[in-house]
């Protein structure tokens, strides 16, 4: 570490960096070298790396000995380029201080503009740039966002000496104020920041500078950058870099201004430039949401159906220029970019680029037609997609026949439909969504302390900003939909109401929002499923060809079987027999099975069971076709069937013919203190195996009149749940072979079918060899082999969880994604021993995990044949398997 | 298996087998060679292999093609011997056939005595022996035994004959039949078997014999045979033999006798020849305990105070004969024998020997004393004790000086004393303890279906049979205290009640029994603790120089903590403070601190628990006196310290200056689907790390504290409950550390302590080697890892469990024995893992299964440091550890 190099400097058409250094100069860093080093116009500056972060952190927030000579170094080389010196009290160079981490994160750390500036330096600047207002209004920008940022002075005493001013002066908006009001109230925020602190404002420049780099690192650790990496799954490890920068200037005027762009549509896909800026004004003021920004294209400006003037008519030379950036970054990145520039004085300079961040529906569009325009190959647009960004496009929108009510209308900042209770803070978001409601976020504008409500939301509604706003730019990563800048319409947080075209909403109303159109509506709107063609088909089909796992769905119902044909499933991977139950007319027989007192009034139930059980069957065959149907035996317990409300309970007596006491002793015999760990599963099959014997004839009879209604042979994979030892299995496995037989018999049909077992158990995994002698199937139940390999209910573990993750114990929760060490490993046991005594048994998933993208690529690992996920997800699973393949090519090539 | 030999011969001062033949010949048939090659009088005869038993049972009960020839040529052997020929109608040799497996199964299985005889050779036997009411009463009892064992015409039809003819012709006992009566007797029976079966009773004595050997080799498989071998671990492929033996007679006269006889006295272990015979008696009687039998020595008539006359007194020269053979076998097999004996017109005949059960302490006291006499080595003495069998020295014996009303006397059947409830019936004891009762079984006499009941019971009691009848050898097996025979009480099934000395007790009250002494007592008597001096401390003494593995208990109270000390505890493996704080002093605390609404208020509320908590660890500290004592910080979810019912509810509110719906909102909030699997063990002190703090510096001011008192340094082993990761493990590792170091600067004291986990979830036992990196033990709780492996709740478990070992899913319950395949491995894969990373890690168990013979072997086997379990099983354990060590010798030797 010793002879580390620290600082990278880039500017004047060169650089120290490149963009493949990504993980020691953050993503920023990297990337302003590698566009310094195409020749782009990009302000001068060096990069301190993420290793100074870890340095940084692990001594106590002290330097290397080393880094004082290179930043020296580097400033003197930025001065060189600007022709500016820092701290000259004639003409300052002033820098930015700004993070940029490895991973894109959003306003969650800290910046500092204008650095440079004293009492003095601001005279230099007000005369070298002859406009005393805006050298004062920099002043006092630098004054506050130090102040806030270095040295704690909370923004408010700012905020209200600028209202005072304001209001003693009769002043309404910043622009109305001069030269002398930005000088007056550069006093009165340096007396403040006195008074608070008891040291005035630090005027030496380069302790300006060592005060900023320290704050901007330390930003890493703060509460909101922590809270974004655990949503997004960013290691601490990786820290982040500082970029010092010479500022340029958006707020010269009306010849300057700053914008921020996408070389494609970010929301669509649509291969059109797309971007927002504002005349005189800087970055910030885009990025905030504070003023609704100007369109950069004509397109846009139709599209949006604004007056505001757009970039390309009313700086056509300067738009040509950036058309000519976007063409060059993009060709060289071959990915969307998204960038920021700014214009001092008529001359464009670039401040950043990166990928885009994108919706779901642009990242296919772009990456199908990106492939299709050859400028990646098929492999790489299907690497290019995120699995579970796919997920709003596999969610319904709202069906365009629907009755509607527009309320107000907006930006469509996220695509998507999304209906709920409105809340109108994160705080309030959270709590109602903890207690099972589904809520919309309306905001004026939102900032990084609501993330935590964003993500709880289904939806985010705010009245103030735009398309690159906070609360777009978040919204999309997220997947939520959101409608930003609907500013016909009012927020009052006292009176929790929103309120425009005359209607009143209150917090706990519901709303709709439709995040592709950009409209709020009242109540609650029908909605419709997704269309799964085009862009879409067309990546599913290289999917398709690249990826070795297939792919099944979790159904029961006959809707559930469609949703899942049409989503590509390879055939169900778990039909959950207990659900079929429910139903008014069937669990009344249920219910007289249970509460039967012997075998032979078990039967008698059972028997008035076999015809609908049978029926179901018969449509699940029939509707995939000849594909494979695994089917689980009956698995919960009892109790659950059995109802517990009084008037339930007399209605279930009178139908049984027993009176509600026998009722009630019925259930109360059948409690258990851990029903997880009770009368379930195969031990139902094993204590009263006419509920099972039933479940088999009904599948047999099924599968015997669909082969023979259909002349396709169905063949019905039976499974028995919750097996943890050889006996068990072998005595439920000769029991599904006696009745197909006698079916087989009955029907004068020879039937195909397979006899396994939901692996779930610790045990069972360690016994696979034992089990596989008979078993032709695993289907590994992940749900219930994480609480059993844990010790811990998924019912139970909400009261706990948050702590669990908050102290660094889970880095995530077991229950979305498989935990490889403990689970994965029995999974792997479990595999290798079934395997060595029968190599062909068919391995698959069946637990939630199926559809969790990390999750299919450790059963890609794993080499199963199949996961099962619920219909929705089956073309998320269906992704991630093909970029599980991909990566192993990548392992064969390298 | 063409080649077999299936026959073996003996008799006549020779015999073709010997007693290490056991596998083959079974029990009584090996020892019957081995007596004949003694030179000892054995009636001649052969036996058909346990290897025919494993054919006939595959072969669909047919024979082999060698078999026939073998038989008969083994007959004739036994007809020249004896000098007569099977089937001859003029003086017929008749032959018994019983069964005999390699472990000895009393009265499991089927006999048939005297067969040979039929409606000629009956003749024959009444000439030859001049006594034709002898050949008649024969007759008519195999009639009545090959009846009921070979054909299955039920007992009852032949008892309703014997009472019809009693009552018709004023007859009241046996003895008053002459032999016309028996003659018309045999003519009933005969006709009541053809009239139940259709066809005559065999004549053919081929036939007869053809007959009982099959029907022998059935019984095998019957029933009650089943659930014994399931009691005692008998694997069914052993199969049983097949003695086939000429018949000798007790029942020939006042000359004639019969008699069971122990080397030493089977119930105190005294080195006192001891046994009980009738005179003019079939074996049988003896057995079946119809009639009181007489004391073979003036000794036991004396103990016993009876009038009959002794077999010393009354037939000195057999007797002496007898105390001979005595001697010999003794000295033979080196173990006390269980001999049975004919003696027919004057001429002593042995039936049988074997090694003879004991009660626990006259296992002990033989053991002893044949090694101290140098019969056996200590090794040897230490090999001889089932591990289980002293179970019923370490339980409480009646306190001499509690009042006793003593109800009524009968004979000390089985040691130990016993108090319950009184059951008529198997089936009452059995429903009576399922409802968690204690229960006394009180029969007139007991037969092998009564097993389940017998085992369920605390003791038993009988009005008819001797020390050697059903009850009193079942009893005596199982541990149970017995008294037998207590012939002044009557019992009256119909009427449910228990009579005697003009007291009528009735099913439900309460009396208590004393083994030892044979006494009955009304209600409740005191007991008192068991001496642990003597053979004991001796067989102790020889233990704790053999086993490698060390014995600590499961202790929290003072009480506890003395009793381990007692009974040579290494330690206290496992004090689970949680059990602390039920003292109605504390429990308003702990509840106080549950139903606090933030962490101040349960840091108050923990305050006032820590005096007391303090407290329990100086006094455990104190009396374990410097030995290791492993304290589990809590452990139980917290909702299981709240009230459920409304007047504790009502004061904990008052208590706590709350209201009642909040105590019952926080005990709702509290409530858990799953507790087993939800917010308990670390996970408490992760999300309140305030309680493990308490705890903590509870067990650090205390260890201090008593080291600076005593001057012996106190070495506490702090265990964290149900760990499942490694991060989990080391914030609470640190936790300790921190509330160690803050106590020693405090205590100004250098502390030393052990900080470790319970290894009780499937992960942990994967992750071990993670766990182990900064974990200095792990003791492994099989309890909930049993629990977690199989996804069984112990709790919930008892409704299937029963169906679970019929149908031999489970040969034992995994809640008593480890499961060796599922949780054996895991333990094994922990302990691997484990030693890696830290090769020194302390390793034990704190399960339940810590004081199962079977698992401390395991445990041994494992290369674990040490086992806890229950105070009283503490010289279990350590006879099990010892057994273990000695095996291992065995393999090294081999």
């Amino acid at each position: 570490m010793t002879e580390s190099k620290w600082v990278y400097s880039f500017g004047g058409g060169a650089a120290e960096g490149k963009s493949a250094m990504r993980n020691l100069l953050g993503g920023k860093g990297a990337n302003l070298a590698e566009m310094s080093s195409l020749g782009l116009p990009v302000p001068p500056g060096f990069t301190i790396t993420t290793e100074f972060c870890a340095y940084f952190a692990s001594h106590d927030s002290n330097y290397p000995a080393s880094l004082r000579a290179e930043l020296e170094a580097a400033l003197t080389k930025v001065e060189d380029i600007m022709g500016l010196k820092f701290g000259d009290a004639s003409n300052p160079l002033l820098v930015s201080v700004r993070s940029g981490a490895r991973a894109s994160m959003p306003g969650m750390m800290d910046t500092v503009l204008n650095l440079g500036l004293n009492d003095e330096t601001v005279k230099g600047l007000a005369n070298a740039s002859g406009d005393e207002r805006f050298a004062y209004d920099s002043y006092r920008r630098f004054i506050q966002m130090y102040g806030d940022v270095v040295l704690g002075v909370e923004h408010y005493h700012f905020e209200d000496i600028l209202a005072d001013h304001k209001d003693d002066n009769g002043l309404a908006f910043d622009t109305d104020l001069e030269a002398k009001d930005w000088k007056a109230i550069v006093n009165r925020y340096s007396d403040k920041v006195e008074s608070e602190l008891g040291k005035p404002f630090p005027q030496d420049p380069n302790d300006q500078l060592w005060g900023a780099i320290s704050a901007v690192f330390r930003s890493w650790m703060n509460n909101r950058a922590s809270i974004y990496r655990k949503l997004h799954d960013i290691p601490e490890s990786w820290g982040t870099a500082v970029n010092i920068q010479s500022m340029v200037f958006g707020n010269m005027g009306d010849s300057s201004a700053t914008g921020v762009c996408f070389t494609r549509n970010p929301s669509t896909g649509e291969n059109a430039f797309y971007g927002e800026y504002l005349v005189n004004a800087q970055g910030e003021d885009v990025v905030a949401g504070i003023r609704t920004p100007q369109p950069l294209t004509i397109a846009e400006k139709e599209f949006n159906q604004t007056d505001l003037p757009s970039m390309e008519e009313n700086m056509p030379i300067l738009y040509k220029e950036l058309c000519d950036v976007r063409d060059k970054l993009e060709n060289h990145y071959k990915d969307m970019q998204d960038m920021e520039f700014t214009v001092q004085d008529g001359k464009l300079w670039m401040l950043q680029t990166r990928n885009g961040k994108r919706t779901g529906k642009a990242a296919l569009k772009i990456a199908v037609e990106m492939s299709n325009d050859g400028l990646i190959s098929r492999e790489e647009a299907v690497k290019r997609i995120e699995p579970g960004a796919l997920d709003q496009l596999l969610h319904p929108t709202l069906d365009p026949d629907a009755d509607r009510q527009i309320f107000g209308k907006g930006l469509p900042a996220s695509p998507g439909a999304a209906c709920g209770k409105v809340a109108f803070s994160a705080q309030d978001a959270e709590s109602m969504v903890a207690k099972g409601e589904k809520v919309i976020l309306v905001r004026i504008e939102t900032s990084p302390e609501d993330i935590g409500g964003m993500h709880a939301a289904e939806g985010i509604l705010t009245t103030r900003g735009g398309m690159t706003s906070h609360a777009a730019v978040v919204a999309r990563g997220m997947g939520r939909p959101c409608v930003a800048g609907a500013g016909q319409m009012n927020v009052d947080y006292k009176a929790r109401t929103l309120s425009g075209s005359g209607v009143i909403i209150h917090g706990g109303d519901i709303i709709t929002i439709d995040g592709s159109k950009g409209e709020v509506l009242l109540g609650k709107v029908r909605t419709i499923q997704p269309e799964l063609t085009g862009d879409f088909g067309v990546l599913m089909s290289w999917v398709d060809e690249i990826r070795l796992l297939k792919v099944r769905a979790n159904a029961e119902t006959p809707e559930d079987a469609k949703t899942a044909v049409k989503f590509g499933a390879e055939g169900i991977g778990l039909s959950r027999t207990e659900h079929m139950f429910f139903d008014p007319e069937r669990i009344i027989h249920m219910r007289e099975m249970i509460l039967a007192g012997d075998e032979k009034g078990r039967r008698q139930a059972l028997d008035k069971l076999l015809p609908y059980q049978r029926d179901d069957f018969v449509n699940l065959f029939t509707i995939m076709k000849g594909l494979p149907v695994t089917i689980r035996l009956l698995d919960p317990p009892l109790h659950e069937f059995l109802p517990t409300k009084d008037d339930e309970i007399a209605e279930v007596a009178e139908a049984a013919g027993i009176d509600a006491t026998t009722v009630r002793a019925r259930t109360a015999a059948l409690h258990e203190s851990n029903p997880m760990l009770g009368l379930r599963g195969c031990r139902l099959g094993i204590v009263h195996p006419e509920i099972y014997e039933m479940q088999c004839r009904a599948i047999f009879e099924a599968s015997a009149r669909v082969s023979k209604d259909s002349g396709q042979t169905v063949v019905p994979e039976v499974m028995i749940p919750l097996i943890g030892s050889k006996q068990e299995y072998d005595i439920l496995h000769n029991m599904v072979q006696r009745i197909a037989s006698e079916v087989s018999e009955e029907a004068a049909i020879s039937l195909e079918y397979l006899t396994g077992t939901m692996i779930e158990l610790p045990r069972a995994c360690l016994l696979a060899d034992k089990i596989a002698e008979n078993a032709e199937f695993f289907s590994f139940g992940t749900n219930d082999l994480t609480q059993t390999t844990y010790g811990l209910s998924r019912d139970d573990s909400g009261s706990f969880l948050e702590h669990y993750q908050d102290q660094g114990i889970f880095e995530y929760d077991p229950f979305v994604s498989i935990d490889h060490e403990g689970v994965g490993e029995l999974i792997e046991i479990a595999i290798e021993r079934g395997r060595k005594v029968r190599s062909d048994i068919k391995l698959g998933i069946c637990g939630e995990h199926g559809g969790d993208p990390a999750s299919v690529i450790f059963c890609h690992q794993m080499g199963l044949d199949y996961v099962s996920c619920s219909p929705y997800r089956v073309p998320i699973a269906k992704l991630a398997a093909a970029q599980a393949a991909l990566k192993d090519e990548q392992f064969i090539d390298a």
